[in-house]
């Protein structure tokens, strides 16, 4: 058993005041519809289009601009609903979208009120307690996004218990957390506004199999005297909510990993990367090789239908309709875990980075049997280049040529082999739903310019230039974004 | 360099004579109509359903009947023509089919007229001279048929040049040709009759690495002289075109592959297996590791449409909607090539052999990340069972779990990866043309139950029992069958 290599608690000692409070429910939430002019609302709007507030929507309300994304991300048809059938991924996630300013006085019985009132006089006019966090426990990597309050008053910060202080300090002071806990500093939000707070958006990784240590800090620390609901999404949510439960006393919120990627992306985009696009695609694609194949950003206006490829461990493919209606179209189990696990195996690399790096070096042709090495040429009737790949790792069954490749040309045509298969399928998928803008994320993505290059080069080449490859610079985030999006919806204590 | 290993040369004396007569071209044919009585025709009827001779042709004649394959394989619209668009990929290979009796009174010059005369004189009655073979040189296997003529009269005999006596003695006297040629003698398909000829069709295999020998072989004993014509499908046929024309003076009548995988598939399927059919199922494909999971025989009547997965060192997927209406819909690199390529890599195997032996022996979820371990059980809401592999490999990035399995279950999981993979893709294929027959061809599928199970259940599970996987006895030979009924096609030396 790997020892715990994570810690929060690393410089920062955590003492959690003994006080317990019940942790808020998704199903105690209140539905209202006033929209809070500096709360999540803004979220969906780019600042440059952003529309204010919107009307008051009652709980019997039909407006379809529930708060929390009064429009799309920009103006004009955002929320198309496709044609040809929603299925069964649709979800309600947005809907349910109000974290709001509360009127105490028509609201519930006088016990409700009294304590609505309370939480109002803290200054926490029904937001959930701090500190506000998102987890996506995947099945490599637990990703966590922290929000870091940057307007709290000095009265607040007197008030502010030691060990949120604590944890703020420690989570913003450092990048590396342990031996295996990275904060990625420059992929922060800056100057969010959220439920009415203004402050940065950190984000943060460690190893899933670093879990249990984790979750066992949180008991050591008393977190759960903090009494902040845990939103959790990924597998990792169902796996470990009984270890969250018995042995940090913690309730975890669980949402399901799909709609919380979906909420996650729209919102980060909407809200773009601190001035600039969270979105790009690369200029010239067919041009992989050249100085011409650019990195260019974009915005994702009016962006359904989009086909949502989540490259993580494994891969999901999903149709996304609206910002409420999506299908999950298909999946494959060879993802980024296979690409690692299978470099780690050839190669005897060790780490995600250290696999790219040899990538970088090699030659697949060397390993894969291309077209050529078939035909002696092109595959002319049927459009195959002489130089596309025929059988991946084809050439391997001959000794000689084993003996004559090295753990790069190895790591490259592991890298080239799972990114061509899931452009394949992708490419698929989108032909058959009849969508053209191609969205890649997922942390296989993280610094892997060979694979985003590729994907884009393949998506152009086999639609002859109809398909567009989109992908976002937080990666991997959204999930932990969509499950921090839950919390802050959440009306606890009430 | 390897040495050559196969040579047809082992036991006998090939002494060619000086003659040498002109090559046919398909260019060449004539397109006439007559049906001959033990012609070709009967090779598409399967004996119970011989229709016998159809109504003569006239060179401008629009029977759809076309000599050769009067009818489809039985009865009954079996030769729908899809509603989806053919696209691409169709052909004419069957509107040539003919080899049939010359009027050769009604045809041509005299000296052309004296040359058929001749021929038919010598008993060759417009066939190609023998020897016959048809040859498929794939990414890593050639695949040769060869007919041997069970009804030499006396006479003939008498009259045969030795060398070809020696081919067909030599061929069929033994079942391994030098180290590497193999005769899968269980596949001999016996009675058959082919273009006025009865006889047996045997299937030999050698490693395309060979071939360079294979066509020495051929310079060496002056194959040329015999003026067959070579017919060669494959992208070998196109590689070693020069070799074939500069070391041994034999002019390859090149075929495209995927043409002749159709028509060798439907010819095969027509005539049956020695009295069984050609086509496999299993039943109760969802429970592969049940002894009620059992192969059981089947009619492919009325085989259209289908989708047709052919599994070589790469993949290609096919809808085929009629006899000469298909389309390639997709492909993937990741076929058996890359199977046994990666089992080499991982396991230090050296044959396709010792590596399904190895996967039979292993277990897979050492090495795969399933549902389970990600989540503690299923994912439900998207109907993934905890049992499904979320991530192949994705247990290898862990030097734990590395230290902790065995070379058996590193094969079985690059078979269940591999296998997986394709069917996934079929499915896709499958259900996007409305397909719902979906056959499994290829030499991958050799000896391989593992995956052909592997593929039963995943079509039966995945569609809900909508989609049913076949297979074919004659795996991997039907490219060089469909080459070898094009030499029959052909009336050379006119």
């Amino acid at each position: 058993m790997k020892t715990v290599l994570f810690s929060l608690c690393d410089t920062a000692s955590l003492c959690f005041p003994a006080q317990k409070m019940d942790n808020g429910k998704a199903s105690d939430m209140i539905r209202t519809g006033i929209c809070q002019e500096n709360g999540l609302t803004n979220g969906f709007h780019p600042p440059e289009t952003d529309i204010g507030s919107c009307n008051a929507l009652g709980l019997n309300g039909t407006c379809n601009n529930a708060c929390g994304n009064c429009s799309s991300s920009s103006g004009g048809g955002g929320s198309s609903s496709s044609s040809s059938g929603g299925g069964g991924g649709s979800h309600n996630g947005i809907e349910n979208f109000h974290h709001l300013q509360e009127d105490v006085h028509n609201n519930g019985s006088p016990p409700k009120r009294c304590r609505l009132r309370r939480r109002m006089d803290s200054g926490k006019k029904n937001r959930p307690p701090f500190p506000w966090f998102g987890m996506d426990i995947g099945g490599t990597l637990v990703k966590l996004v922290y929000f870091e309050p940057k307007d709290i008053t000095a009265e607040e910060e007197q008030e502010e218990v030691e060990s949120l202080k604590s944890i703020r300090r420690y989570l913003t002071s450092n990048v590396a957390y342990g031996d295996t806990g990275i904060r990625d500093v420059h992929l922060e939000l800056k100057n969010l506004t959220m439920c009415g707070r203004k402050g940065n958006l950190h984000f943060i990784r460690f190893p899933t199999h670093d879990m249990l240590g984790f979750i066992q800090m949180g008991r050591d620390k008393n977190f759960s005297s903090l009494h902040t609901t845990l939103c959790a999404t990924g597998g990792g949510a169902y796996k470990f909510e009984d270890d969250f439960r018995t042995v940090a006393n913690l309730e975890l919120q669980k949402l399901d990993e799909l709609d919380c990627l979906i909420q996650g992306l729209l919102y980060v985009d909407s809200v773009g990367f601190n001035g600039r696009p969270e979105c790009f695609f690369f200029e010239n694609p067919s041009e992989p090789e050249s100085e011409n194949c650019v990195k260019r950003t974009c915005c994702l206006d009016n962006p359904f239908p989009m086909l949502l490829v989540n490259i993580g461990s494994g891969v999901s493919v999903l149709a996304v309709y609206s910002k409420d209606n999506y299908k999950r179209i298909t999946g494959t189990s060879l993802g980024g875990g296979t690409f690692l696990g299978l470099c780690c195996l050839l190669t005897g690399c060790e780490t995600f980075e250290e696999a790219l790096e040899m990538a970088a070096k090699g030659d697949s042709s060397n390993v894969d049997k291309l077209v050529k090495d078939i035909y002696g040429g092109d595959y002319e009737r049927f459009g195959l280049q002489g130089s596309a790949v025929a059988s991946s790792f084809g050439h391997m069954m001959s000794k000689e040529k084993r003996d004559s490749i090295s753990k790069e040309d190895l790591a490259r045509a592991t890298l080239v082999t799972i990114t061509n298969n899931i452009g394949s399928i992708a490419r698929m998928c989108a032909v058959n739903e009849k969508i053209e803008r191609v969205v890649f994320v997922g942390n296989f993505l993280r610094i892997n310019t060979v694979s985003t290059k590729l994907l884009a080069y393949a998506m152009d080449f086999w639609s002859k230039g109809q398909l567009k490859a989109l992908f976002l610079e937080h990666e991997g985030y959204f999930g932990a974004v969509g499950a921090f999006l839950e919390l802050l919806k959440m009306t606890d204590d009430l």
